[in-house]
């Protein structure tokens, strides 16, 4: 089996749920990307801050994301993964998909669940997220990039057949969207 | 030239839009993905009623799902054919893709048909469709499929080059349905 | 790098902002893909008119599409190439995606640039323009077009692993377009 990655605009809360899903019985490891080509960008001496990753160049962030990839592939063999990372990237250069062709290939997942929320909580959760430098974005702008969220996650599927689950984490019920990811992650055959 | 599939989300009246064709001078011949998967699974021992076919262990359906995609293939040699099929399927794991990238490798659609009608009158025809195990849905999860399966229609395309052609299937106006598939079929070289 | 793709629907104004961009400091160099098709077209004694071009025969306009691709991929070596072309045609079997997988792969694009307006920005401008033989459509079918060119942008960078990038082209702002569309070729590394 494939592994399962979990997407979602920034601030959605991707991080959140999964820390709350480490508590709960799963037999499913979550290796974020962002953290893995931090670690590795730091390792080659290349940047300080975890969001100046898609400041960088775009050679050297494929570079990165593609020896990632590799090394979440070889992980994945033998134990069930979860990959925590971008459905698509908005860069000066349009949307950047998070998940092209080749990394699909290498990561084959079973399933791709997209993390939602209203815009406008997502809008507040950046603004209070001291910890992160966010970019800020008008809620139409969130609303867009969610959408377009789901049309890369459809094609994503069509290559590799995958099934896509949209699951809703408002700021009242973090708790629901847990319960249903952990719901679908016991659907899956491991 | 490859096949036509017709898709369409459950009870958008497939069916029925494609026995009035079948009364028509048509020269394509339908084949239903459900029907030729329910027999080669009844064959095999596996189950008893079409709608528990997406209950199964989903390695059990990929296998039947590639069987019957490698006979339709077979057959579409030298005849035009009506694939239909999903477009996307609702699983406990989200959308499953109806025609990932292996199945368009071996069907080759030259158009994927989608129909459609208002999501209301989706629901009134589930509600009074006894014959069937359909799964009840609200009016907004049915927009949402058909939605997603417009998706799923454009990836395919990508993948084949095959054009995406929307028909609308209204109560009061089966026979225009009918008529715009008759006009577009026509259209098409075999 | 690969080529940079301009797309749009008719009378969205993709050569009249092609245009003004050629007239700024700007290193690359434009092709239109209708143009080279026609002239392909002419010489082969094909047609009379460019827009016939969608109405010959789908296996006729596939073999000058794919003659004008290779030139294209040819030419594109070495140096910045814009491909203006369309996102998606209609027809009368509906959507055909202006860019299939073996489009894509002899472009490699990098970007895929929407050029967008209003639904009905666009209709006025092809009632004024009488220079080229339009099919008039009504709003809400324009609407349904620009949305289709974003769900197959979004299939295409899957595919490619390009960006996509929307910039609205109004009536009152062309200018506006422009700037952005060189923002956006500044921030392309060629």
């Amino acid at each position: 089996m494939g592994v399962i990655v979990v997407a979602g605009v920034p601030a959605v809360g991707k991080t959140t749920v999964l820390v709350k899903l480490a508590k709960t019985k799963t037999k499913f490891k979550v290796i974020n990307v962002g953290d893995e080509m931090l670690a590795l960008a730091v390792e080659r001496g290349l940047l300080k801050h975890r969001d100046d990753l898609r400041k960088q160049h775009p050679s050297v962030q494929e570079e990165l994301w593609r020896d990632v990839v590799e090394k979440i592939a070889d992980r994945a063999e033998g134990t069930p993964i979860i990959v925590e990372t971008y459905c698509s990237v908005k860069t000066p250069k349009g949307y950047m998909p998070g998940l092209p062709q080749w990394a699909l290939k290498a990561l084959r997942p079973s399933t791709i669940i997209l993390l939602e929320a209203d815009p406008d909580e997502i809008l507040v959760r950046r603004v209070k997220d001291t910890s992160r430098l966010r970019d800020l974005e008008y809620v139409a702008h969130i609303e867009e990039h969610q959408r377009m969220d789901r049309v890369f996650a459809m094609a994503y599927a069509t290559f590799t057949g995958a099934t896509v689950k949209m699951i809703m984490n408002h700021d009242s019920s973090v708790e629901k969207a847990v319960a249903e990811l952990v719901k679908t992650l016991e659907g899956i055959y491991v």
